[in-house]
This record gives structure tokens, sequence and C-alpha cells, in this order.
């Protein structure tokens, strides 16, 4: 399986994050991406390649344009004032305030965003616009032809909406990846989300859509980030109705339970019956997660890509959360390695 | 005029706000009050009362049920889990998101939030409680009979809205006071706020109510906290069509351009020939304010206070915000002086 990868991930660095009450280094930092480069490298998965430049038209396609103009300029716009420190959304929108996008930098903050976890600083649009990069690219391999192929994007994508920022993620890369197939006339896309965090960006980004499927296993949002969306009973609405599925699970998880969820999941996507699959591979299931309360074990990440495999579909994996960045390598390296096995 | 005021306050100290992508100690820190009080005492102005209790039936009167709960149990379930440094918000809902009251006390932090600007420690509800108390007991003096009280409340109150926190405020004060008004049979109230904010609480609890007029001066939110209200075309909903009035200023705005939005807003309620006056008094319209930026001087209030006088109303002075520590005592007090002397 061939890897997309691009050092420019390393522009989003030295980057923060409110987290219980303080402002801490983001989990989500530059050393994730290097550990999964390096285990792909050393298991000998396959050739590493660059990105090709595909400009911000594809972009364009799932997101808000001005969305996307706050992305590229609000690091100039942060320090035209002397700011020489990292940009973090402080305010939003209480139920009933209006969504006018404000003059002023911090709050236009406030408006593109869900959380004080997306932190821009000097490089985070270079690496944005490098990351979804990564993810077109490998929608290139996929579509001209290869099984597979492994977008090892950083940051990582799913909890983008249309509009706002969260969770780390800016550019939702699996959704601009769904999209990119779908305009590239493939007919039917489904997502499979197995980060442990629901893909809140990517659900919302297809819900009234039946031309992409999305399927998410996750911790339940009663317990668990984004908390406000990633219930049950989320089916899709309109057009979509129907092809919404999401997989909530406690606090707790372990593989066998986890494992469970992945079946009804696939049986899921198996019935839809797509022409090609996107996984959105997080690896923050695993036991010793920093921000995580999922027990799977490095050698399930096998077993989790044996079972995508059996899908027997053109499958582009798409790299979102793990921050448990000793382990984070071998098991991605596991998942592909188990995907490629089978 | 007499002042009601309550040390619980102190309880409300030691928290910090995420504020320009750092968390620093809260401007909106417990040395305001003392100024204030200091200040009351200094000039003489009169007599400084205790609060009575009210218990919290009042309050949810304007607030939703689970959103008191949360408050009065938040710092309970906050450290529950061995946590003991202050509680700050940190995610929100993207919009689309879901309004589900998660299970765990991070979820409800941003359930009930709409900034990481309204911290809790272990005594903010109890000095949450005295303050809407404070002003209650400023609402027993004028109803009855007293011609003003000044309720020298702390936490303000308001950005609170109904279900959530925000700015500094939880309960809203000046909100909970009109109802009370209300509820004793007052038929018509005006709150006017002064406070560089743009009470956006105070505007939506009131929305569609014609028995209860809100004029706000502030910031305008195209450039100023809250952002997402305070627009000028903002004037009602419903039954409460022409009963809310904003007047938003720009940045660097002086007391020339400033008194002639106050005089408008005093035509405004004088057209509306209300019953009782709940004026919601923040000074952080002063030049040298930390946080603020319109160029009110010191002399200044005391022709505010001495236009709202001329409404010729029985008058309660609910304490909004202010951030120039040094100089809250001396606008608070010139302010009431200057009603006093008119």
């Amino acid at each position: 399986m061939k890897t997309v990868f691009s050092p420019r991930h390393h522009g989003h660095s030295g980057h923060v994050e409110l987290n219980n009450g303080r402002v801490v280094p983001a989990f989500e930092k530059p050393e994730r991406a290097e550990m999964i480069r390096a285990a792909v490298e050393g298991r000998g998965l396959g050739p590493i390649l660059a990105p090709a430049a595909h400009g911000l038209d594809p972009v364009l396609r799932v997101h808000e344009a001005d969305y996307v103009s706050f992305l590229s300029e609000a690091w100039a716009l942060w320090t035209a004032d002397g700011r020489d420190f990292p940009a973090l959304p402080s305010f939003w929108k209480a139920p009933g305030m209006r969504a006018i996008e404000p003059e002023t930098i911090d709050g236009k903050l406030g408006h593109f965003s869900f959380d004080a976890g997306c932190c821009l600083v000097a490089g985070s649009f270079d690496a944005i616009a490098a990351s979804v990069d990564v993810a077109l690219t490998g929608v290139d391999l996929v579509a001209g032809g290869e099984p597979s192929a492994f977008a090892l994007c950083r940051p990582p994508g799913h909890h983008a909406h249309a509009g706002t920022m969260g969770g780390y993620c800016y550019v939702n890369n699996a959704a601009v990846a769904a999209q990119a197939f779908r305009d590239r006339g493939t007919p039917r896309v489904a997502i499979l989300d197995v980060d442990y965090h629901h893909g809140n960006g990517t659900q919302s980004i297809f819900y009234e859509r039946a031309d992409v499927l999305v399927c998410n296993i996750h911790g339940h949002p009663t317990q668990e980030y984004p908390y406000f969306l990633g219930y049950e009973d989320e089916t899709g609405a309109g057009a979509g109705e129907g092809f919404n599925a999401n997989f909530p699970l406690r606090w707790g998880t372990g593989f066998e339970a986890w494992s469970a969820a992945l079946e009804t999941a696939c049986r899921r996507v198996e019935a839809y019956a797509p022409d090609v699959v996107v996984v959105s591979l997080g690896v923050d299931t695993y036991k010793e997660d920093p921000i995580s309360q999922f027990r799977l074990d490095s050698p399930d990440y096998l077993k989790i890509g044996a079972r995508i495999a059996r899908l027997r579909k053109p499958t582009l994996f798409v790299m979102e959360g793990g921050y448990a960045v000793e382990a984070i390598g071998v098991n991605v390296a596991n998942t592909l390695e188990g995907f490629a096995g089978e």
C-alpha cells in the first residue's frame, strides 16, 4: 500500500489547547505523524509519496468559502496588532445568538469554531493545506486503480464542519476526499470512522445525502467529546435519511464490544454496496491513549485492518486521531498490515 | 440611597478566564466590589444593608431549572474525580449540534455556557446566590417605597441567558429583579443597560415580551464581545416586537456620542412610561478599562446618573461590569451621586 505524507505538517507546531481548565501544549502534535511515518517505513508497508498540489477548489466543495478565507487569513489578522502567540477561540454563540461574522479576529475565531482545541499558529494554514493535499493525492491513487492507499494527514479533519473548526480539525480531509471521489464519478462512497471520537463534522457534512454513507464507532456523546452529536438516533435527514449510522460505546469498552460494533458497521457498509470506502483512521481507541477511555490493545488493530479488508472495496485510509505517541506508529501500522495481509 | 451588599461575593475568588489565548486571573475579581463598597461608604451615599435570603424560586422565574441545578452542583461534580483547580468550559455546540445535557461534568460545562470566561470555583455558587439576593433585596426596597436603591451585585449578571452562563455572569440579577417587580404587580419595567458590553442575556430573556422594555448602549458586536447579539436591528419578536432597543457604538466612542445614545435611550424609556427602571450599571465604558474601548471619563458618570434621575421613576441600580479597579469606586459613586443630586 502506498502512503502519502508531507513534512509540511511541521508548520502546525507549538500550538496549545484549553484542556481541563488549563492551556497546555496540544495533544495533537507533530511527533504523532513522524512516529506513524517511521512505523510505515520500518515495517516496509510500501512507498511513501509526497502529495500533489490540488488547490482549494476541492476543499470548497464541502467547506464554506467564508470559513476557508478565515483559515487562510486568521494568523495574519491575529498578529496584525502585535500578538505573536497562538490564537485560541474563547467564546461562542449561546442558543439564539446570531451567525454574523464579526469584523475583528477575536470575534471571527469564535464565529468559526466550536472549541478551544483548535489553535492557529504561523504555519497552521500551510499544514492544513498540505494535509488535505495528502488526502486528495490518496484519492488520485485509489481512483487511478490502486486497491488501497494511506493518507497520513496531519492535522486531522473529521471534527471540522462545513463552516467551523474544532477538535484539532480545520479542513475535513475525509469529507473532502469522499467528495472528490464523487466528483470523479464514483457513484457511492462509504465513510467508516473508527476514531475514538465521533466524527461530527463528517456526519454533519453528509447528513442530508444518500450518496455518501457515514458510519461512526465512538465514545458515547453523553460522556465524551464532542458531546453534542453522535447519538444512535442520528440516522440522517431528508434524502440522507438512513445513510448515517452511529455506534456510541461507553467508557471502558474493550475490543470484544468494540469489534462487535465494527462488525455491525461493516455489514451496514456492505449492505450499502459502496464503490469506495474512506476510513477515518484514529487509533485513540488504544488503552493507553491519554485523552480517551476505550481499551483496545495493539494486536487488535491487526484484526481491525483485516475486517476492513474483507469489505473487498477500494479503500482510502485517512489519518485522524491517536495521542499515545509511543504506540501510535505500531497501532496504525498494525491496522494497515492487517488490511494488507487479508 | 440605600446600597445592598454581601461579603459572600468573596467566595467567587481565584477564578480564571481564557483571554487572548491564555488562561489568566479573571478581570472580574473581588477587589471590584470592595472598591465600590468603600467608595459608597466614603462618599456617605447612604446606609449599606445586608441582603435578605429569597431562595431560588425568583431565579427560576427567568432561568431554566436544569441550568440552575447545574450551577448548584457543578463544583461538586468537577471535584468528584479529584480536580481541585478552577473549572472552565472549553467546547460548545457547532451549528446543527444537539442540545442534550451530557452526563459528565466536562460535557455539562460546555452545554450550559457560551464562553471560557465563566469559571467556577468552590465558593462560586454561594456568591452567585448572594448576588441575586442583593438584587432581590434591592427590589424589596424600591417596591417598598424607596425612590431608588443600589444592588452592589457580584458576580454580575447581564450576559447570562435563561440556560447559559458566560462573560463572568451566571444568574442574570437584573432580569431576576425585573421579573420580581412584575411578580409583585408592577405593570411595566424598563431595563436600561449602560455597561460597555451588550447585555445579551437580558435581551434574550425578555425578547418576546412587551412588559419589560430592554435598552442597551454598548460596544458594537461586529467589534466587541459578545459579538453575536447587540445589533440595532434586534427590536424584539412576537409580543415583544418593538420592546428591545440596541445602541451599538464603535471602539473609541467618547462621552459626546455616548451621551447622545443615552439621551435617545432615555427618551425611548420615557415613551414606554415604565413604573420602575432597572439600570444595569457597568462602568467599563471608562477610558482606562483594561478590556474595553470607550473613552468616558470619571466626571461623565455624574451626568449619566443625573440623566437617569430625570426619568423620574423608581430606580434600582444593579451592578454589572467595570474592570479598571482603581477607578471603579469613583465611577460608580459618581453615577449614584449624580442621580441623587438631580
